[in-house]
């Protein structure tokens, strides 16, 4: 039944029957995830071979290093390789490092807020006013860091080709203050938007006002396909430098959905200038990232070919639960108007966005019957979604039978509250 | 001879054999390195056993946390118990972090830089001047922290005791600006000198200007006796809170000279609203540390006692190689005049004070002869030892028989340019 079309008799029919079988999932006491992207059990077992893949002293040594001691603040060579074949760019131009690319974006912004941008030297925090575009619905922890550096964030809406590149282009020229954007160009969190080739172009041609402008390109799903499709984008360091504007642009990628979340290595690319700019700020505050943990990397997954393998372990094992989520959501709400969502390609999330002002209710409905979703808000700037619809489902981390239980306990939260908001106005 | 007392002909002829002597070693083509506190290959073979005690993806799981999955900022459980116990403070007033406590304390400068200590908010970088006290000699990497973030270093001297406490307690009375000063109260670097008991405790009760004043207690060295003497400093963190000041230090130690220098643990320890205040920045700039890694530590020492056997390891390869740089110093500059030196009961260096107005010709005619030292200046702030005369000698990595050859070199130099400097005035 078509809820918005629904007579009020209907509606109350209708949330009458959803009342029940609410409180008969309430009443089962469920205790169930949906909120984070954190890979399954299943997917970290696949990895277990990291574990010893250096195994005694003699392994530590490797291409003439001790990985052991100190040093090799840019990485050890064969992982920087390994980065370097998968972001399609010089190895020069790539550092190796610890287990957080989220630490590495925070620090970079952090060197900009406190000595500014390679060869304009103006610390961000010494500006009236800084200001961040922000692609919605996002990633909650690129928003955090925005957030914690009091740089202003504006919204930027995003169709199916990525942000919308008129607003984009427009905004930053405009306004000086506007000094940087994220993006998440593959499989973006949480919508599984792939950034068209014209918008990845768009974005290496900007014409910024402000000279120290950056874009911080988080290429966290850059091999986190769930389809069999091979999905490209133009490579944007290239890109950049192609349109003149090679110091435009931060590349990031991690491990952390490939090997472990907790212990993998990450990565960060950019032109020469800024790679000289981040180390340079970088050897005050580090000794350099754990080696030995980049070694087992470059021993486990060998070369490029060898983490795509691995990828295609991950993709046999989460293909089925995206599909759980997506049909569960056809059976309940296909024709409902209770909501509509994205059929991702890859990346981690599902993004569901519900009728307008019930997203928040869904999510306290979900809370109370034991499903505990990423908070209503999450995708949006300080966490204010201006139509209350947007939430984003994470179908990575449940056992398959969990996950389609909780669908199922969602799927009667979405329509329960699209039926009382409906009745508000009867 | 004491080249101080010897004559115009006897120093021209002391000199005409040293030249002669150098230039033999120049000859020999050598390349031994003395610079940087790094553990030797053996140190570290100590280790192999860690390398594998995480080996299945069931060894993961420890305590019910899956090691290799998202969370835990704090660290793992197990892994902050081994600090509180090595450190003596309440679990809850531990954090385990990652490879380099370093980073952390960097970071935790960057915090207050940024945003101000907590419960005063104030962030340093609005303020004119933020100044650091920095007991001399030292560690330089302390010193390049304070000098990427502007704040101006102020040198304190250090007798046998520690640093001069009068000054320290005159300058952070006097002067608001002042707003921390560097500790290594144990073994400390380079000088090997050990805090007095009355040294901390007027630590502990230092009534500074600035409410916001913080104390850097880096308690590197907490475990690196290299004698059999049981060596034991008061608990800073128990002392501050008793002096009515448990906000006022910072204190940080890692196995970073325990297990491997690139991949080994570290910890923060505070008062719980410093605690709690460094885990609210954490939390928009880390995922957590490497728990797979902790685990491993925690696995393999098992606990305090664990972590104290295999320091007498260390002490056992480390000793022979201290006592081989001071016995060539002893009988090559004993009563000469051309320098003095510390014979720490730990650490990781010994500290050499040469003839005034020397140490820069040393470490040049050491480089020239193939030995690499830390830089000379390198212990003062801003690499500026105002008499030009201390050297950090590091003897813990190479191989003893090279550690020998390298210091006989060394001793050869330092006589070299006391006759030079003797010279310039007859």
């Amino acid at each position: 039944m078509d809820l918005t079309k629904a007579t009020k008799a209907e509606l109350e029919a209708q949330l009458s029957e959803l009342n029940a079988r609410y409180e008969g999932y309430k009443a089962q006491g469920l205790k169930l995830n949906m909120a984070r992207g954190k890979p399954g059990a299943d997917q970290l077992d696949a990895c277990e071979g990291m574990l010893t893949a250096v195994k005694t002293s003699a392994d530590t040594v490797y291409e003439g290093l001790d990985t052991r001691n100190y040093g090799t603040l840019e990485g050890i060579p064969a992982c920087r390789k390994l980065f370097a074949d998968l972001l399609q760019v010089p190895v020069e131009q790539v550092l190796a490092g610890g287990n957080s690319s989220l630490t590495f974006m925070y620090d970079t912004m952090d060197r900009l807020m406190l000595f500014g941008a390679a060869g304009v030297d103006e610390p961000w925090v010494k500006q009236d006013k800084v200001k961040f575009l922000c692609p919605v619905p996002g990633y909650d922890r690129h928003f955090a860091v925005c957030q914690q550096f009091g740089i202003e964030m504006i919204n930027v809406p995003m169709d199916e080709n990525g942000p919308d590149m008129d607003l984009v282009e427009r905004l930053v020229a405009e306004d000086a203050a506007i000094k940087g954007i994220w993006c998440v160009p593959k499989f973006s969190n949480p919508t599984g938007v792939v950034y068209s080739d014209e918008v990845v172009r768009r974005f290496a041609n900007l014409k910024p006002a402000a000279k120290d402008f950056r874009i911080f390109w988080d290429n966290a799903y850059i091999i986190h396909g769930i389809t069999d499709e091979t999905i490209e984008i133009p490579n944007i360091i290239e890109e950049c430098a192609k349109a003149g504007n090679p110091d435009m642009v931060f590349e990031f990628c991690s491990t952390s959905k490939v090997s472990f979340p907790g212990a993998g290595v990450c990565a960060f690319a950019a032109s020469p200038a800024n790679v000289a700019w981040q180390l340079k700020y970088m050897n005050a505050q580090q000794i350099g990232p754990d080696k030995i943990n980049q070694l087992r990397h470059v021993l486990f997954f060998k070369d490029l070919a060898g983490l795509k393998a691995h990828m295609e372990i991950h993709k046999k094992l989460l293909k089925p639960k995206f599909d759980a989520v997506i049909d569960t959501l056809e059976q309940n709400l296909a024709g409902t108007g209770a909501g509509s969502w994205s059929a991702p390609k890859g990346g981690y999330f599902i993004s569901f966005d519900a009728m307008e002002g019930c997203a928040k209710r869904i999510q306290q409905l979900c809370k109370e019957a034991g499903i505990v979703m990423t908070g209503a808000g999450a995708t949006y700037p300080y966490g204010k979604d201006p139509k209350d619809s947007n939430l984003r489902i994470a179908p990575s981390f449940p056992p398959i039978e969990e996950l389609k239980l909780a669908m199922e306990v969602f799927c009667v939260c979405a329509l329960k509250a699209s039926c009382e908001k409906l009745l508000e106005n009867k």
